[in-house]
């Protein structure tokens, strides 16, 4: 029999998450019947996007997200012992599930060979982060070579990717982020030619400065007013991937932001705005890590992860994450 | 030699235009040289984009805008004297013109043969407002049978046209306009399923009742609150045309209204819009021109006109479309 340990969504949200919040509860796991598979979490994911969903969840649920897991026990030959699994089970560190009749908006897989990369790759890089950027920016955006592309939460798991394949795409690329630090990484390490710390910076000057021919895509990881700026700066014909809001996720919808209207902007540069959850791009999951993976084994996609260590420190990664403190990837090392 | 009358942008649009913003000058226009064609106003089209466009323009240029004119003379085989034109002459009484040498976004053409309809049908259905809802619906909102479309400004020129098209594609059509005799002339009249009037009805009640599985195309005619209302209870994969904004037409740039933010819902339901100016198709002109003829010979498109008497009554012609006076289509018959 093994125990597994869970986060409970104890506490229904009220602007930043707090540690009270979460509840740690044990659970005893069944035994395993024909096709199931017993794993135990190696890394957990945390996301902005689990900030947003939590709200559509009723308290006492399990806090959903992402892991990547070894297969201890199998009674299922396509996820045999040993194997690195990805799978949506929540934030817990053991998990018994039947991968023929799971019902999942993203199904368990068995990872892919990854060389010489670290397996939590697979929750950054080489996982939702990463194929976040890959078909949004590449499909939504469809970027040219020569083109402005800004991106906003760029020092984020999705941001920096979707800045990393603008260069690998002949891009100039510049990022808004939330420190200096942040900023210095984007231009020195990852290549993006301008990064704006909106936070000291006057964003619309800087824009103007770094894109004085306007703004051909642009990636939107955060909402609000930012956005509107960036907005207002693009070009005739522009594309805008909207992928994330995080300035409105700690906000009930009654209390949502007020942003100047997009409208104008829209149908005089007559721009395209499109949203997206990446698993739409479901049925191209394998495509999309296989083209990940050639980006970062060319070295024009780097991978930086902010690991928190002890699958206990999992609510506190979340709450630094959605705090900005990390940077690239967020995830925790589970230490079972 | 001939004296035109026109319509100068004297003063400055501050909110709503003012009939002392416009000056009514007269000037005598040169002898034809080859290639020039005379033409003498008989309608001509006042539209929202107008107060929008003249931001743009200095003070002391003639009023921009569509007509339909007369050939009295021509140097030139391609608009022959009689023959009926349309052009963006502007708010004039009598033009010279050298089709071959003009270079304009929208150059003037040779009506097609109308048939029985008005030749004040080339500004209104068979012209730019009608090719407006006939591009910018069918191709941004890509309607199906069976959808539900929620069209603003729906009593005007472009939003009464949309509803009509897309009750002839099978949608549930819904209207919102600012009045019940508008809303009853869409019902009643043009076929739309349900018409909300915006400034007695409870909006986001209304649309509920009106739609209560959600919206799957919205053809967005004044931006504002109406439009995040309307678009925050859309169906998953909406789509969203957007063509005005006139919510925002009359106030300054740094004034433009605060809205909710529009992001969290573009993201959770995936959807799109996308801003455009009709004159994106100007190379489908004629095809768009053929197909909305027969929509209304069919009788599916119906045709309604409000019409000001007198060349010199343009700029209250004007100021009333923008008060939402006009039902359908605003044209001033000059009566020259």
């Amino acid at each position: 029999m093994t125990e597994a340990k869970k986060f409970i969504y104890a506490k229904r949200f009220d602007g930043l998450p707090k540690l009270t919040d979460f509840k740690l509860e044990t659970e005893t796991l069944p035994a395993l019947k024909d096709g199931d598979v017993l794993v135990e979490a190696l890394y957990l994911s945390v996301d902005p996007y689990q900030r947003a969903y939590m709200t559509r969840y009723p308290v006492g649920v399990p806090m959903i997200g992402g892991q990547v897991s070894k297969v201890l026990e199998s009674k299922n030959s396509k996820f045999p012992k040993d194997a690195l699994v990805f799978g949506a089970f929540g934030w817990r560190t053991h998990t018994v599930f039947n991968p023929d009749t799971e019902k999942s908006a993203h199904p368990a897989y068995v990872l892919p060979p990854l060389g010489d990369l670290p397996v939590s790759v697979a929750l950054g890089n080489l996982g939702m982060p990463g194929l976040t950027a890959y078909f949004g920016f590449l499909e939504i955006c469809q970027p040219k070579a020569g083109e402005v592309v800004v991106v906003t939460g760029a020092a984020g798991a999705v941001g920096n990717v979707v800045g990393q394949i603008a260069k690998s795409k002949g891009c100039t690329v510049i990022g808004v982020a939330g420190s200096d630090d942040k900023c210095k990484w984007l231009t020195e390490e990852l290549g993006f030619d301008h990064a704006i710390n909106y936070k000291t910076a006057d964003l619309d000057a800087e824009l103007k400065k770094a894109a004085p021919d306007g703004i051909d895509c642009y990636f939107d990881n955060v909402g609000g007013t930012i956005s509107s700026s960036v907005i207002n700066q693009m070009r005739d014909y522009g594309r805008v991937a909207v992928c994330g809001s995080i300035s409105s996720y700690n906000t009930p919808v009654s209390e949502w932001p007020k942003v100047p209207i997009l409208q104008p902007t829209l149908i005089f540069k007559q721009l395209t705005m499109k949203g997206f959850l990446v698993w739409s791009y479901n049925n191209r999951w394998m495509e999309g890590i296989t083209n990940m993976k050639k980006l970062v084994d060319e070295g024009k996609v780097k991978n930086r992860e902010t690991v928190t260590e002890g699958f206990e420190n999992t609510p506190q990664a979340f709450i630094d994450m959605l705090l900005g403190k990390n940077t690239g990837k967020a995830v925790v090392k589970a230490n079972l």
